[in-house]
């Protein structure tokens, strides 16, 4: 059997999966690779450190050279995460012939082109499976499996850390704080956890599968993004009673005046597959011309899922060795596409007004949403005090740019206290 | 760009889809592949036959030749179904050096080897994505986007049919009968339902993803195969108030004393994932050592989702053009692995027994139980007249054979009109 010498860069979450996996499953990988693998190098910052897995001392390397002037070393695995130092590693060891296997979102979402183009000039894969999903084969999906379909529409829970914090809002009515501290205690979210709270981590995910999905260039700032801080529990609370979950999806779609790209909290029906994708899950619907409604569902996060989607890319390269994927790379050679512009999506909403309670309110706010073809579904009203009154709409389907006409409007009102909240709902109707 | 010959065998439901997805999807189909793709001719068996596609005459053809003894097409996807004559055109196809493209999985569950060792003499490519769960990607997932994985587990709802009719059963009440009648009438049932509704269909397609995933060779004899023919709407009456729904599952899974492999109707929680697979849809769960749980779902069946399928796997055959996939192949090189005897499987039961109402008969029944190390977790009593008293067992889990070796001596007791239905709980708890 073949012997093939690979190199990890980085020994974080992801590199001590992808450790214990090779360890573990030496006879799968063999089986399924027909090579015998072995990991020759680890690049780390500092060897000394306490490590979660056991790797031999000898096998540890700070010095980058090590890995991309060692030519018997064929494939290295980009493990590092952001983009600087993982870009000018990634760029080295392309140059030096190495195929290239990562699971860096951030950089496939902002600098995709560039390693695109460098990956085929010479001549060596690129696989990425691992950047989006975790151990959910999304990108070979879309790469390969469902080529024979016009992708219509990727809708996807794409953040486990959000999507924990969301569950436990829903189901055990804690509050963001008290359940970002739990995902903090758990390991599910990071000391900083903008990225995912705010809607970044999402958004290079989305930007990498839509842009697969619709074949197009689609950039970051192509993508609308509303993170999950402003969630409350009473809006949680209503979202139940109206028949409602509140999810962070990432949401792409082909419509005829453009693409319509966006990551916000969204209500979603309770019957929709995606309602009961909870904790720390992703899942990711699809819409295809041919296949129908498609969805995929597994752990987004985490050493062995994410390392599961590393190895596995390991092996179709070492499997595939001298065929050519084409297609599979990120925007080099797509065509730009329209964007629909965020004002001119069409969508449900959800709006949370704190009003005074005085004669005259629901009128005045009712004529303001009329006159921008809003129309209401529903109110409801809920008394605090005299100076606090809730009012809920749930609109009928109205533009964006329309409802944010009606909301500057509102804000105007002598009546109004607050514009409390304002979510999207989704009902997958076509 | 470079144009390739291709050839339709059938052009029933799954042809009519193929041909549809390249006549809408041409521009994808392009750019995915790389090449423009003409089907030159489809073989049907009556040329003047009404179809759902407007197929030009001089393209279909009546002569196997015609397609076999053309060195211009390159693939030829098999679209028969069945055995006969398909068998003969596979191996016809590949041995005139064609790529062969099938979705027929009565023939790879039974001839597999055969193929597989025939497309490898002829180093022809053989894909098959379309013989198990239509549109869901399953198998190029075990393939290639788990190889990472060792795969402990894999629970499937594989036939739409029977998990329409039990949908229908389960939410409007009906009986049986009435259930694949309007599962006839609305297309989702053939005239002869049996393949189905026995069990023989996702017997076939478990014997396929088994083997894959557990790299064996299984056959179908080694699947043990129960029907929903005897499911009644008061099982699923009670199933729902003991927390359950009633689902038919393929079930493969690897033991510490062999290859557990069985298809019968099955109780799993409401809770479960695969519970909410409604209609026609199909899902196929999978537990890896790496990605941990997995789960498929979307549309086991129809012209265009299985088109889906057949039509991605002939461009990716284009475009791997050179390149081998190993470990694809089904059976070819296997091992023969041992396969765990139904009576050691263990589980729990749903036991419902119509008896006499007389004093003792609990105690008799739980007596002869208990001899034989079945625990009984619940008993519900439901009195119809004194000669008919329906009396409903959950167990603990027990060995298969042990709850026979019960049911045997039960069946003996003078008190026991009829043992109504046994249907095994899987809880899914690892």
């Amino acid at each position: 059997m073949e012997k093939v010498k690979i190199a990890l860069l980085g020994l974080g979450n992801v590199g001590s999966g992808v450790w214990k996996i090779f360890n573990t499953n030496k006879n799968e990988v063999s089986r399924r690779s027909g090579c015998e693998v072995e990991i020759a190098k680890v690049l780390v910052r500092d060897k000394f450190k306490q490590r979660k897995v056991d790797v031999p001392p000898d096998m540890l390397t700070t010095n980058p050279d090590d890995i991309f002037k060692d030519e018997s070393i064929k494939i290295v695995a980009e493990l590092i995460g952001g983009i600087d130092p993982a870009k000018e590693y990634i760029l080295r060891a392309m140059r030096s012939k190495k195929h290239v296997v990562t699971a860096n979102k951030m950089l496939l979402a902002t600098s995709g082109e560039e390693l695109f183009k460098t990956a085929e000039e010479e001549d060596v894969y690129f696989y990425y499976e691992a950047s989006v999903g975790g151990g959910i084969p999304i990108i070979r999906e879309i790469n390969e499996s469902l080529t024979a379909n016009k992708i219509m529409e990727i809708v996807g829970i794409l953040n486990g850390t959000t999507n924990y914090i969301l569950s436990k809002m829903s189901k055990e009515h804690m509050d963001f704080k008290a359940a970002l501290d739990e995902a903090k205690e758990k390991g599910y979210a990071e000391a900083d956890p903008t990225s995912d709270i705010e809607g970044y981590d999402p958004v290079y995910k989305l930007a990498i599968i839509a842009s697969l999905s619709f074949g197009a260039k689609i950039t970051v700032d192509d993508i609308y993004r509303e993170g999950i801080t402003k969630i409350t529990p009473l809006d949680i609370k209503y979202a139940c009673k109206f028949g409602y979950t509140i999810k962070l999806l990432s949401i792409g779609k082909v419509c005829p005046d453009g693409i319509e790209l966006r990551v916000h909290p969204t209500m979603i029906p309770k019957a929709h597959p995606l309602s009961n994708v909870n904790d720390s899950f992703n899942a990711i619907y699809i819409n295809g011309n041919a296949v129908g409604e498609l969805m995929l569902y597994g752990k987004g996060a985490g050493d062995l899922p994410t390392g599961s989607a590393v190895v596995s890319d390991i092996i179709s390269i070492l499997r595939n060795n001298g065929s050519q994927y084409i297609c599979t790379s990120l925007k080099n050679h797509m065509p730009h596409k329209k964007i629909k512009p965020l004002k001119e999506n069409i969508s449900q909403y959800y709006i949370r007004l704190s009003v005074i309670d005085m004669p005259g309110v629901l009128g005045e706010i009712s004529t303001i949403l009329g006159r921008n073809n809003v129309s209401i579904l529903t109110v409801t009203q809920d008394v605090k005090s005299k100076h606090d009154v809730s009012l809920i709409f749930i609109t009928h389907e109205a533009k964006e740019g329309d409802m944010q006409k009606s909301i500057d409007n509102i804000k105007k009102l002598t009546c109004i206290n607050k514009v409390e909240s304002i979510i999207r709902i989704e009902n997958f109707n076509e």
